[in-house]
């Protein structure tokens, strides 16, 4: 699989442009029927007064809507930009042969029946991808509803949409479901967020996600990508796909079910869509600066904030309420979503003493007390204080929504205080669905402010989006060490893999293979200590249940009684293997026992793992991923955020762990994984980790070829 | 502290029918003043038509709105049943007394500057407290917003109230808070939720919460009360309220902020709160019965529920769309929440399968495809279809939005299927706030159906009540065991502990103390096998770090020079201490070490606890809390719980650990402290637990008397 922008697939060469603005539509399969795909697009076509060519394909020929139609693609015009394919299935193939022929740029491929519904269906959907393909046409779909680009004003779907002027800055909606990418219009729609496309690409046949996300990275009013994908189609050029939009300056926004094995069924049965491991596409993404979320309500919450928002600084945010008892709460929902609630600088606390009266309290929630219904001018004056200090990132307004005409004047009231702040203010208006005047959202909005109903769904998007302005993207990096691979494949055994760590710089006990007992013996005599023989062979995984590892041997009888042991036990339980001879190894001190590794995802490529050992990975599943990108800092704070995090910095006085041996040996892993695209995984079960500034040793290595 | 039901004030038996039912209102403080609280309440009062009489009591006397006023409560008629003190906070103890020499049965009173304000502000609000109590005054308040009765047309606020129609069942909204609890009204109104009370008790100096549930239980139309609390004064008495509520077939639904350090300031801050121990609290209510809630949102969510629809039942729900790709999201979600989605039975999908398109795939959610769009009756069958499975325990419809004309005629197409259905049936719209026909709402609601616009939110209330369904409020035991207890106070020492646990049936290794080295050689010869030595003296609680321990001596010369070793060690460190002795004990084979608890929280009462030790308990917190009425299946479940269960199960091919015998010894200690009120607290650390069927030995236990 090739890393390239361009893909696995020639897709990135396909013309984008005559699918997203074409000159000329032909509608196959058009119908005076009202209700028939055909009919509907074309209702749209016109809706939005498309000024190209309309060509209708008509088996029945004749007037349609007051326009000709041919019956037949064979009769329409040489080179009409894109076709819509409003046809059976089973007319699929043909159909798009037919278009190639007729050098028709792009097609859009409403029917299913295809991948999703099992092997012959994926067959026949493999196929009409070769033909358009090698025909060059750019072809969505099949089992999708269709695109529009609310930019050139051109509906290429067979829903019901409407013209819309859009304003920079836009949220382009993309997804294989036309259903959801329609939901989450009709959401944004809502909260008059302007939605530049909406795209839903069905079984991605030839098209993906990816292809779109290409080609609206370069779109001037898209600021955000928000995306439902039940599968991302070569996950490792989204990748480089998201880098590169956040150096655009755009954001991603992601859904991607599929954690359940019931949500993996429910994608397969829906666009044909395969499994992939969400914990390493968790990680990757993020890495990528790409913002996951769980669910359509924090879609849309998110998306809000990045559209309305000048984007979250690192600091965290003030509340403002007039609620003594939703301080508590907020601070429980802020403690539960790790949400840091800054302190007050002694200035602003000053500043504020002289606005509230003389029983409020200050801290932040701040609540300006039932004062400001008396005397309006506080809720200004207090939010203006907030907004100045330096600790605070972005405030929060949670107000009692009273009747819809105080409520329009408290919004007035503060509006000059927060139009056009430095710093993001986020509007809520407690009270769930209460009347509230309709006014209120479109003069916050038009001043742009964000404003949410539920303080809830407030506090959890700008959490999302604090969050995510912690982490920069990382770029890929550049300093992977070639290592001279043996010609083999498969599993190497311990010594020959540790060999090659040896070599990369990981610290590998002193020792060496011996292929005798005199050997053993006089290997164990050049080592300093007491040693471990461990029995060695490419098919022995399990060496220590055969009886094959012997641990600290201090003098030549015991070396020379080990090895016949264990020969004998091998010989004994696995008549089949051929020892390569034994290792004789420096006995390492006792040290705290993790688990580090670094493996190529068959999807997403390398990530790197890092874990404490035995029970905590085995029993807790207590593992950190890393992106194979990430710096000491990202280690180091995996580390620290490891449920056994404490047992490493120094458990009931005991002595802190030498982090920075870890984390030495992580990045290293990373810098050979980098630069060996042979090697498929790479576990260190375990590293022996001493005290702080006493180092690590590799106490077992498992090295995979392909 | 008492448990009576009537609770630890005289509150119990002030006259709430006086205070929720008033014939007579004073308004002390009337003024003309539109603005002010006491005008305001009087045209609260004019609004519902207030059938009682109104007296006024106004400093400057004279006219206002119409009606004569008096200078001072003393010129009142005796008797009146309920005044509303609409002074400042200096003006309220004199007030009350007054009101006490006028025979007054309640008052409300809203002057803050009291116990939220410190201890000056706690010590006033201390003794207009035994002012009121001893006078027989049923006071609600101060720092209160006062309550109203919408069951009897009674508005006792200054808030703006409007009379409304009340229809069974309804929901009581009761908290500290006049803000909140006005809130959570403005959200139910929204929903056409019936509120029947909201009341504000503020600082409660004399009536609680407490008060107001109990008078509640016994409402007719109340079907649910749903709590904001700050802080539950007598949290015991709470309990057996919510206990008698769920017995009424009322439900509580609870918020209580308070885990985060900063929600406590808060709470302190707002209305004098003090914190308590919400582990302990959130074990409690739970097993009392009452639905914990985590926020506004979830609040109204259950509270519509359960207003809305039959109780849910055990089996979990159904789901069905029309979004194939919602399928995954929901899948998604349903596994975060814990909440079971369960298999159709064959029968349901061979039923489904005659409803739906050939390509349809059958499953939970289930989707019913586009199809549904051009054969409408497809919803109703397949909902049916869903309700009649016996596995299936509601059914929540997760449907797109349309167009409001297309959208109310689904809702009319799948009435007659869903309405007066034998199980709950949830019907939520995607689209977040985009606009649906006005009617589609009202439709439904008459015809009992939930309504959601948010699936999401729906998962998640549906997730809570089907959590609450499957656990029943465990009803008080009273199998104690009385146990004598030495008149001594404070933690006893090791082996008087272990005397009083071996009395009362817990598995205490063979042993004695013994006096004198002599003795002790004696009493290891009186039990078989290796024994330990353990120094005796209740001040010792760490006597191992002081070299006060001694395993595996397995002859007389170890026995003796560990007496000795001991002796010196102690005398040496502790040259304060008189030893008790030492204890003499058989060792206990090897097993797992757990910890497992019973002590008496100040505030709520017995709770038990139970968790692996060292590491475990130490750097993980993975402990279980427990009621102590819990039963032998609950204890087992929080073990299987724990994080570290899968190890007590048997890990690693290792044989499982004897459950039983730590569920004998968790229900024994509930019996123990259920028997004896001196007891404070019982540790057993460890317990150490061989394997099934091998039993469990208590190696250590502190026993803390009162």
């Amino acid at each position: 699989m090739t890393n390239d922008v361009l893909g696995r697939t020639s897709a990135g060469a396909l013309n984008l442009e005559r699918l997203l603005r074409p000159r000329s539509v032909a509608i196959v399969g058009a119908s005076a029927n009202p209700g028939s795909t055909g009919r509907r697009v074309l209702a749209n076509l016109e809706r939005f007064s498309f000024s190209g060519e309309i060509h209708l394909v008509s088996r029945q020929g004749g007037e349609i809507a007051g326009r000709t139609s041919v019956t037949d693609i064979a009769a329409l015009p040489m080179g009409v930009d894109l076709a819509v394919l409003a046809v059976p299935g089973t007319g699929v193939r043909d159909a798009v042969a037919q278009c190639v022929a007729r050098g028709i740029g792009a097609a859009v491929v409403y029917a299913s029946g295809f991948a999703e519904m099992g092997p012959e269906g994926r067959r026949e959907q493999e196929e009409i991808a070769r033909i358009a393909r090698e025909g060059g046409l750019a072809l969505v779909g099949p089992n999708c509803i269709g695109l529009t680009s609310f930019v050139d004003g051109t509906p290429l779907s067979f829903g019901i949409q409407q013209p819309a002027v859009i304003n920079d800055p836009a949220v382009a909606i993309l997804g294989q479901s036309g259903g959801m990418v329609g939901n989450i219009r009709l959401s944004c729609t809502a909260r008059a967020l302007p939605v530049s496309y909406t795209i839903s690409t069905g079984n991605e046949a030839v098209l993906t996600i990816n292809d779109f996300v290409a080609h609206i990275i370069d779109d001037t009013v898209t600021r955000v990508i928000a995306i439902f994908a039940e599968q991302l189609r070569d996950p490792q050029r989204f990748l480089a796909l998201a880098r590169d939009a956040f150096a655009a300056g755009k954001r991603i926004v992601l859904i991607h079910p599929g954690r359940s094995i019931r949500a993996q069924e429910a994608a397969a049965s829906h666009t044909g869509s395969l499994a992939t491991d969400h914990a390493v596409m968790q990680t990757l993404v993020t890495s990528a600066g790409v913002i996951l979320v769980n669910g359509l309500d924090e879609l849309t919450d998110v998306v809000e904030l990045l559209l309305r928002t000048p984007d979250l600084p690192q600091e965290g945010p003030a509340i403002l309420t007039e609620s003594g008892a939703f301080k508590g709460l907020a601070a429980d929902i802020c403690a539960d979503l790790g949400l840091d609630l800054p302190d007050l600088s002694v200035k602003t606390g000053e500043r504020l003493a002289c606005i509230l009266p003389a029983f409020a309290h200050i801290s932040n929630p701040l609540d300006v007390t039932a004062q400001g219904l008396q005397q309006l001018d506080i809720y200004g004056h207090a939010v203006s204080a907030l907004l100045a200090d330096p600790a605070v990132g972005s405030v929060i307004l949670v107000l009692m929504p009273g009747s819809p005409e105080f409520g329009l004047k408290v919004v007035e009231e503060i509006l000059p205080s927060i139009a056009g702040a430095a710093k993001p203010v986020i509007y809520t208006l407690l009270g769930d669905n209460s009347p509230i005047a309709p006014e209120i959202a479109g003069r916050l909005r038009e001043a742009g402010i964000a404003f949410f109903r539920s303080p809830e769904r407030a506090l959890r998007a700008v959490a999302r989006l604090w969050s995510a302005a912690r982490t920069r993207p990382l770029a890929p990096r550049d300093d992977g060490i070639v290592i001279d691979l043996p010609a083999t494949t498969g599993v190497l055994p311990e010594h020959r893999g540790k060999a090659l760590l040896r070599e990369a710089g990981l610290p590998i006990p002193t020792g060496r293979l011996a292929v005798s007992a005199a050997d053993a013996a006089l290997a164990a005599s050049e080592i300093d200590g007491p040693v471990a023989l461990k029995a060695q062979s490419a098919v022995l995984t399990h060496k220590s249940d055969l009886g094959g590892v012997s641990l600290n041997l201090s003098d030549e009888a015991s070396v020379l009684a080990a090895f016949a042991t264990q020969t004998a036990a091998i010989a004994k339980h696995r008549p089949d293997v051929v020892l390569d001879g034994v290792l004789v190894e420096a006995m390492a001190p006792k040290g705290h026992e993790l688990v580090v590794s670094v493996r190529r995802d068959t999807d997403w490529g390398p990530v790197m793992m890092v874990g404490l050992g035995g029970v905590w990975i085995e029993a807790l599943h207590d593992v950190a991923m890393l992106s194979p990108d990430s710096d000491r800092q990202d280690v180091l704070r995996a580390l620290n955020g490891l449920k056994g995090g404490s047992i490493l910095r120094g458990w009931r006085g005991e002595p802190a762990a030498d982090l920075e041996a870890v984390v030495d040996t992580v990045i290293q892993l990373g810098r050979i994984i980098r630069g060996n695209p042979r090697i498929e995984e790479i576990e260190i079960n375990p590293l022996s980790v001493r005290d702080a500034g006493q180092g690590a040793t590799v106490l077992d290595a498992l090295v995979t070829l392909s």
